[in-house]
């Protein structure tokens, strides 16, 4: 399968970032902040009444954050270090979520003592501890969904209870003298079912109106998670089609009296702002008579390319040269044969693609940056550039 | 299974690394240098004849690299950069081999222009850059073993070319006026079967007689690469056994004329000298009924467990508490959902384990370090200590 940029970036915002990458020694990523920017207005135009808060941890440069912050973005914040940068940019504690359940008391407090009023929990021991380290704020649970068969990057097995417990730890909050605030869930990172929402919405709906008829508990939140798709190889549904839908879903369920929605987006706001830039190191064959090729290049799968993991999530290659495609595998530069991206799923890249060629990942904004190593087998850190 | 301490350090070691290690907050890892000495005379005693390059990558720091460096270790080195950290330490560059089969072209002369004239190879595209980049220098050709089964951490598919190929390889190095100088292979990292081994020893004989009839080549050394195990959950055969199988299975094929022979070891001199401290942030049950408790910690697959990927390595974890064992699951205190460490092999932790209660990992001293990512959600990379 031939890789059309036109599928992933317009004509001039392409130009202008292979301009500025011509001049850069690879590997690197190249992110076109004004490509975010469009991103977030879509967001936006699509939920008109949702709160959006951007999760940090998809790429956290004071580049992104910087301009989050002048549009009004509130932020999805999953340690303490994230807390500070973000709000070293200037951000108030008022747009900051906790929105990591696993937390330890003492950094509970932290954000507390910075001002942070909103937190995400999914357990007994956690709750406790924020009644105790955070007295007051608002809490919202997030619960367990079924999304993880139809998402590339799933999430439903780490995080999230089951719907009763849910119940009962929102009553438990309030007992604790916290505020019961809401309910989160998270279909799964680039979630391409859009059904996962209907499904998970219907949950949300049973907790908010048992919590109401038992309790006496008024839920005012749903926190909608991310999961909306960037555009890799498999094709989506475009955010237009995920609006629509999920505010049909949202409208059967709550049509009298609408929550306050807030969406945790990070992959679908970013990755398609972005083009990992490398260089094919090598070529070859494991003997005269074997089919298959083997294309090495300066990247790989612990200096960028995490998210290869498992082939999990399947990066549009382009190269300039055309032509007659080959099936090859692609493996990073490194001693270590985890290092393979692309070995199942067999990529189509020309035939006569050389040795010093450049291969242009696309739809590499998030996920990629942070999560390379320090210096695996020597090599430095993915560098990013921001335009 | 209720780990042991004494199973992987003696009483003095684990006391003089505890002792450190209570007065650091966690994460961190803990180094005790004098057992990588020991390590490594260890395995001077059983192969005394052979060359040790230590692979620099399982862990780069400058005191490992300066310890070795005074016991007259050679160094086995993947890329430019751990080129400069080792030269930087005082090393000659004799005493360096370019184990990377994967080079850029700049990167073979920039090694060459350093002084280094040991190369692997296992591609012709790579031999002739070599050709051109390092004229003259000493040439190994990496052959592809069958040791994917039996290691825990396989190397077998990325690297290496088949017997044919390494024959017309070594020829051609000859023709384009280098030295072809041996063979290597690598049987797999923590291989636990020693006949690994002996077929890839068989292999090697058939290439050195082939070559020295049919072109009158006279190849001289053996680089056996890495792969002697460190003690994991998994038992494994002592370093003495080792060293006895494999001497025997050498002198059967070249009694009459052993040729140089090189080791690489990384995780085996190095693992077993680390003990990665973390700290319990949550045990939780997704519902009031469910008889799975997940344990949550302060490090995880991102910040330096990279080798819990697939649940390769299984480290042993002690706790101070003991008593009656339940299996949990292990996960890492990210956002991630891919950051659990152990799901699928159930592991016994002790039933009492408390929020709080420090978790010893066992013999992670190899590819921890180096292999933790930048800022995975916020987080830090792995803190070291050396003693």
């Amino acid at each position: 399968m031939s890789i059309k940029v036109e599928d992933y970036y317009s004509r001039d915002t392409f130009q202008r970032m292979k301009t500025f990458a011509d001049e850069q020694e690879t590997p690197f990523v190249v992110i076109d902040t004004a490509t975010i920017a469009r991103a977030y207005d879509s967001l936006g135009e699509g939920f008109p009444f949702a709160s959006i808060y951007y999760a940090v941890k998809a790429n956290p440069a004071a580049e992104i954050i910087r301009l989050l912050r002048d549009k009004g973005s509130n932020f999805d914040i999953a340690s303490i270090y994230e807390l500070d940068r973000v709000m070293g940019e200037g951000v108030g504690p008022e747009r900051v979520s906790y929105g990591n359940t696993i937390k330890k008391s003492k950094d509970i407090r932290y954000f507390y003592d910075k001002g942070v009023r909103l937190f995400a929990t999914d357990s007994e021991a956690d709750l406790r501890n924020i009644a105790k380290a955070a007295p007051g704020s608002r809490i919202y649970v997030r619960i367990l969904t079924e999304g993880s068969t139809t998402a590339d990057w799933p999430l439903s097995r780490k995080f999230g209870c089951q719907t009763d417990m849910a119940m009962d730890l929102l009553v438990m909050a309030r007992d604790l003298g916290l505020v019961p605030y809401g309910v989160s869930f998270h279909v799964g990172s680039q979630q391409r079912d859009i059904g996962a929402w209907d499904s998970a919405i219907g949950k949300v709906k049973v907790i908010f109106e048992r919590l109401k008829e038992e309790d006496g508990i008024i839920l005012k939140m749903i926190n909608m998670g991310g999961g909306f798709p960037a555009n890799y190889i498999t094709k989506t549904n475009s955010l237009e089609t995920y609006a629509e839908e999920i505010i049909r879903f949202l409208q059967e369920d709550f049509s009298d009296e609408m929550p306050e929605i807030i969406l945790e987006p990070g992959r679908s706001l970013i990755s398609n702002a972005g083009i990992l830039v490398s260089e094919v190191v090598l070529i070859s064959r494991k003997s005269s008579k074997a089919m298959e090729r083997w294309v090495f290049t300066d990247v790989g799968k612990f200096s960028g390319l995490i998210e290869t993991m498992d082939e999990a999530i399947k990066f549009p290659i382009w190269t300039e040269k055309k032509g007659e495609m080959e099936e090859v595998v692609i493996a990073g530069p490194t001693c270590d044969s985890a290092d393979i991206m692309y070995e199942n799923y067999k990529y189509g890249l020309p035939l006569n693609l050389a040795i010093g060629d450049r291969m242009y990942w696309l739809s590499t904004g998030a996920y990629t940056t942070s999560y390379s190593a320090v210096e695996f087998n020597g090599f430095p850190p993915l560098k990013a550039f921001y335009l």
